[in-house]
């Protein structure tokens, strides 16, 4: 018996989400079909988290146990071979038996791309939401500070979740202009459904003028969905990065814009 | 009646090519519907060449006649919103009832993306073709410097094509690194059916060695499209400029690997 480690990309556009649905083409089933024919028996693969219908991702990290197969680090070429063009295995690698894709991981990045130009670039259309209005950068850092840390996340919560608490802490949330973009990195401990879209679609509407940097506490408080901005596009997002180590984490959260739990 | 001048962007992924094809999506049939029920009457959209299933768009031109219809300045912004998320409506002008689209035009550039590294970027699955092995970029422009100036293309043009004349005039060719991509910049006074894919397929095995820089102008000469190299991924490809202007042709060839008529 084997556990193997895979991280993957994909381009979101084209599955129905992360999580297995019958007949409809998703980035676990695919995965799936594609290692049981190289493994030849039935195996389950368990994502570090779900991603919603056409959202992305740059490394999202699987797990599954299988009998003795190839070694890992063919694994990685045979797999990048048998995968669609939307799929692209990265890195296949042996690991403690005790490693589980979701239960082991400390924390996650996403990415969530705006395109601010006033006419969207045509190569970013699948990767970004189109935002042509001005954005007031300083006013969504200052409302973004405010949800630093640990909080009851509800009110950034579809309300359809079925999580038992809606604690999350977030570590950090970096906002980056690049090029014609505005990229948003949000790294926290674990996200609810749909929180990264609301929190970003709560700090355009920020930047816009609508809400108050000052009101986001408030909001949080609150606990209630109705108080915050819209979801965002999900094409805009994509899972960047998952921590299973605690370096890794602190590496990545080096930015100013951070909470520090001690 | 008013002859209007449209630049479009696409992404070519979802669209069975540029020309108009019965049951099938398409760029101009995408147009014309839109169009039609704009201006409420049937119109003919003429664009500056046809591109294949898959390939892309920067800067597409078309045209068309309407009977009086809305003011062009404000008609960009209502076909920005009526068009589907990958063709956005870049600037529509009242134009000279000279101009054709095709006809009028002097020159095109188009850029040829390839992703150079290792492993694939995501993000530009879609929009370039991934050759993972080494290219020598000096062979490739030693190779390109052949291909410039005005030749008969035969070798360098599907053996479908139904051109009278494959004489053409190349005016540059700028292979430009980018980041994990190589850019192939082709400006010319117009291409043949494949023309820009076969260059670059064939430049590409100058890269890698299986071509030497020298046979090109043996090849070339040969007039056999078998000498070529193959004909490179439809989705690499991007029309990336269309000129109706003598300056704006010689400002863009303005670059090291430039071939001057006098």
């Amino acid at each position: 018996m084997a556990n193997i480690k895979l991280v993957v990309a994909y381009d979101g556009t084209d599955f129905h989400g992360f999580a297995r649905q019958n007949g409809l083409r998703t980035v676990q089933g695919t995965l799936e079909a594609v290692v049981q024919r190289l493994v030849g028996h039935p195996i389950e693969i368990y994502g570090s988290g779900r991603t919603d219908a056409g959202v992305h991702a740059r490394a999202q990290v699987v797990n599954w146990e299988q009998d003795v197969g190839p070694p890992a680090e063919r694994f990685t070429y045979v797999l990048r071979r048998c995968l669609p063009g939307d799929i692209i295995a990265l890195d296949a690698t042996v690991v403690d038996d005790a490693f589980h894709a979701q239960y082991s991981a400390l924390g996650k990045t996403y990415r969530y791309r705006v395109d601010t130009r006033r006419v969207p670039d045509i190569f970013g259309y699948r990767f970004a939401e189109h935002t042509p209005y001005a954005l007031d950068v300083s006013r969504m850092e200052e409302a973004a500070r405010a949800l630093l840390g640990r909080h009851d996340f509800t009110s950034f919560c579809a309300t359809s979740s079925q999580s038992q608490t809606k604690e999350r802490t977030v570590y950090e949330i970096d906002i980056a202009p690049s090029g014609g973009y505005l990229d948003f990195f949000i790294t926290g401990s674990g996200f609810l459904q749909h929180m990264v879209r609301i929190m970003v679609g709560t700090l355009l509407e920020v930047g816009r003028g609508r809400i108050a940097p000052g009101a986001v506490e408030h909001i949080l408080y609150e606990r209630d969905r109705k108080l915050a901005g819209p979801t965002a596009a999900a094409r805009g997002l994509s899972l960047w990065n998952v921590y299973y180590d605690e370096t890794d984490l602190k590496l990545a959260i080096s930015n100013r814009m951070t909470y520090h739990e001690d």
